[in-house]
C-alpha cells in the first residue's frame, strides 16, 4: 500500500489500507514521541501554515507540536489580528500563505466546505482540522488508534457515539474511520440532534440508532461522548442541559453498567457534569489524554505523508 | 558598493547603488527560496522581534517566514494582548523588547515616524514594516524586484500607480524606489486622494499627475492598483465605490487596452470588485503571487545586510 | 548543593542555598547570552509550553526567548482565543496541554494559588509566572541577580521597595529572595497599600515598614518602585495619582538625596510620571533595562534546570 493523497479533506472516500497505513504510521510516530528527544528530521525546511478561522488551542497546538516534532516551521494565523478581517476572501488569503511559501496549509474553517475549495485552487497539500459540521478526519482517525489501542483490532467491535450526532463533524469523520475498520456504530441521543434520515432506518452501512442510551450502552465495547453545545438549549433542541444530563450524559452510575473493561472517549473540551461526569472523565475507564496523546501521533503522520518528499 | 545601514526606515534617502544591492540580495535570496530545503544559517541564534502595532497578517508572515528561511529565533509581539494596552510607552516598549535580546527589530505602527522615533534610541536594527500614511520600504523594494524581473532593467519605463495616492505608504515607497532605478510614475485616481501639491504640477522628480486613468494607462509598461480603504467613502472623499470601481477600478476592459505584456501589481489585501476585478487579479497580466513570494526574499536580504555579522 | 524541585511556584520555602544556585546559574546563562550567536542545546526536543491566562509581554516573551536560546521548542496559549473561553476548567487545560507533549508548563493566572493547583495534578514541570497577588518567583529572582550584580554580596544590604505593597506579587517574591540572602527590605507607601499586620509591628522577619519614604531612602542601598495600578484611586484608596506622585513617586529630587551609587530597579511596564518619573527611569542609577536581561539568564536557569535530564 502506498499513499498518493495530496490533502487530508474527509475520510468518507478512503479505503480501509489508508486508514491502516495512516495508523501505522501514527503507531511509528508515538514510538518517536517516547523518546528522550521527541524529534525526528522528516520536515526540516518545510513550512506548516495552521490557518484556524475558529478558536481551538487543542487542535491547533497539536497540529503546532505535531509538525515541531518533525522538524517543520510553524506559522500561525488566526482570524482575529489576521487580513480576513479586512474583507479579504478566502482564496485570496490562502493564496497569499501559499505564495509566501507555506507547504501544508492546515485549515479549520466554519464554512463546511472551505478546505475543499481552497484544495482545488492552490498547489500545495491542505490538511481539514475541522470545517463547519461536515468533517474532522484527524479527530476520526486518532479515535481508530485510540480505540484500537485499547480493543485490539476493530472488526466486530461495537461502538456507541452519544449527544448531538446532528451537528458534529466528530461524530462524522468517526463514523467514517470505524466503519471501514469494521466497526459497528450505534448512536444515541435526542431525536431532536439526529439526522432524521438516519434516526428513521436509513443510516448508512454500520450505522443504527438507538434512542436508549442504556440499551446501546449495554452491549458496546466503548463509548464516545459529544461535547454539548449549549446554544443547543437556547435553539429549543433540548428541555434543559440538567435534563439532558440526567437522560444522556455518562454519569458515574451509567457507565458503571458497561461491561467492565469499556473505555470512555471524549474530544474535548469536556463539559464536565453535562455531557459527562467529572469521576468519569478522570476515572480508570477513560482514555481522554491518551486520544490528546494520539492527536499528536496521527497528525505527524499525516503531515509526513502529506511532505513534498514524504512516501510511507 | 558595500552596505552601511544600520536600519531600515525609508528608501527615500536611498542610493540607486543601495537600492541595487538589496535587489541583487534579494534575487540570491530567491534561489535559496527555490530549494527543497528553503534554509539558510545565516541568521542562526539571533532574535527577530516582530512587533505589530496595526493588524497585517501579510507582512507579518512574511517577514516571519522570512526570518525562519535564515534559522533567525522570531518573537511575535502584537498590541492586542501587549503591554501596550496597559499604558507602557512606546519607547519603554521596545527598550525592554531590545534588552530581552532581540537583534532586529521589525514594526508596524500605526503612527508616521515611528520607527524613527525607535531607531534613535535603541542599541539595534529597525526595519519599518510599515508606519502610518508615511512609508512601507519593504513594499516598494518588492515591486520593483518584481518590476524588473518582468521588463528587466527599469530605465525609461512608465509605471502607472492608480488609486488613493494621499493616504498610501505603498505609493510613496514605490515613488521612492523606482524612480532612482530610472521608471518614471504617473499617478491616476480621484483629485480628492492625491496631495494637493502633487496633482498642482509640484510632483517629485519622475511622477507626474493624469487624472484620466485610460490615458495614463494607454502608454503605461506596468500598473499598480492601490487598496482602496472603504471609510475613505464615508469620510466624504468618493461619491460611490461603484463609482469608483467604474472610474478608477482595473477591470477588464480598461487592463485589456494596455499594452499586451503590461503587467498589474496589487499590494494586497485586495477589495475585488472595486479597485481591481476578480478576473484581472487572477489573470495573464497578474503578477500579484509573484510579488508575495518576492516580499519573502527582499525581507530575507534586508535581515540579512542588517544583521550583526552580515555583510554584503 | 544539588537541585531536587520538580516546581516553581514560590520562593518563600527556598533556603539560601537553592537561590545562590539559581543566581550562579543565572550568572553562567549571562554569558551564554554574551555570546555572538546565543544559542545552547540543553533543551533540546523538549516542549515549553507558556500558557498566559493574564497578558503580559515581557514576561512571556522573556520566558520564549529563554526557552528558545536552550534550543526548546515553544508554544503560546493565551487565553484569548484559547478553549479556556468555551467553559473548559482549568485542569483540564492543563492535562490537555501535557497530554500534547509539553515537558514544562510556564503559567501566568489571575488566580493565586493557581500553578499549585496544577502542579498537584500534573507529571510534568510547572513555573509560575504570576499568580494574583501571590507570588512573582522569576521576578524575585532576577531582581536579586541584578542587585547582587550592581551591589556584590547582599548580606546587611538595605533594600526598599516603594509602592503598593498590599496587592503586589512582585514584592512578596522579592522579599522571599532578598532576606534568605541577608538583605532587609524597608516598605514604604500608602498605609491603605500596605498588608495591616506588616504596617502595626507584625511584618515577617528582616522586613520593616517606614511610611516616611525619604526617610526610608535615607540610609537605603537600592530602591524598586512597585507599579501602580490606576484602577487602586476608584476603588478609593489613593487621594490621587498626582498625590501619589508627590509624596511616593521616585522623582528626580528624591533620589539625588540617596547614596550617589544607589540603584533604581522596577519590574515594568512602567507609568512614568507616576510612580516613577523618567529622568529616574532612565537616568544613571536605573538598572531597569539590566532587569529585563537578567530576567532572561534567570529563566534560562530554572527551565535547564528543571528540564527532564537538566541537573546542575
Amino acid at each position: 500500500m502506498s499513499w498518493s493523497r495530496r490533502h487530508v479533506l474527509a475520510t468518507d472516500d478512503w479505503s480501509r489500507d489508508e486508514i491502516e497505513l495512516v495508523l501505522q504510521q501514527g503507531e511509528a510516530m508515538l514510538e518517536v514521541l517516547g523518546r528522550p528527544i521527541r524529534r525526528a528530521p522528516a520536515l526540516r525546511g518545510r513550512t506548516v501554515v495552521l490557518f484556524f478561522a475558529e478558536a481551538s488551542t487543542r487542535t491547533r497546538v497539536s497540529f503546532e507540536l505535531a509538525a515541531k516534532s518533525l522538524s517543520a516551521d510553524v506559522v500561525n494565523v488566526s482570524v482575529s489580528g489576521s487580513s480576513v478581517e479586512k474583507g479579504e476572501s478566502l482564496f485570496d488569503t490562502v493564496r497569499t500563505l501559499q505564495a509566501l511559501g507555506g507547504d501544508i496549509l492546515v485549515m479549520r474553517h466554519p464554512a463546511s466546505g472551505a478546505p475543499y475549495f481552497v484544495a482545488e485552487r492552490i498547489g500545495g497539500a491542505v490538511i481539514n482540522a475541522g470545517d463547519g459540521w461536515h468533517a474532522h478526519p484527524t479527530q476520526g482517525l486518532l479515535d481508530a488508534l485510540t480505540l484500537r489501542g485499547a480493543l485490539g483490532d476493530l472488526g466486530g467491535k461495537r461502538v456507541v457515539i452519544v449527544g448531538d450526532v446532528l451537528h458534529s463533524r466528530v461524530a462524522r469523520s468517526d463514523i467514517h474511520t470505524l466503519v471501514p475498520l469494521g466497526a459497528t456504530v450505534t448512536l444515541s441521543g435526542p431525536p431532536t440532534l439526529m439526522p432524521v434520515a438516519w434516526r428513521c432506518g436509513a443510516a448508512p452501512r454500520g450505522v443504527a440508532y438507538e434512542q436508549d442510551v442504556d440499551r446501546a450502552l449495554a452491549e458496546a465495547d466503548a463509548v464516545i461522548a459529544l461535547r454539548l453545545q449549549r446554544e443547543r438549549q437556547e435553539a429549543g433542541l433540548l428541555p434543559s442541559l440538567r435534563e439532558y444530563s440526567r437522560v444522556w450524559g455518562l454519569t458515574e452510575d451509567r457507565v458503571a453498567r458497561m461491561r467492565p473493561d469499556a473505555p470512555v472517549l471524549h474530544p474535548g473540551p469536556m463539559n464536565e457534569g453535562i455531557e459527562i461526569d467529572a469521576a468519569v472523565a478522570h476515572g480508570p475507564r477513560s482514555l481522554i489524554e491518551r486520544q490528546v496523546t494520539n492527536g499528536v501521533a496521527v497528525r505527524m503522520a499525516l503531515l509526513y505523508l502529506l511532505a513534498p518528499e514524504g512516501a510511507a
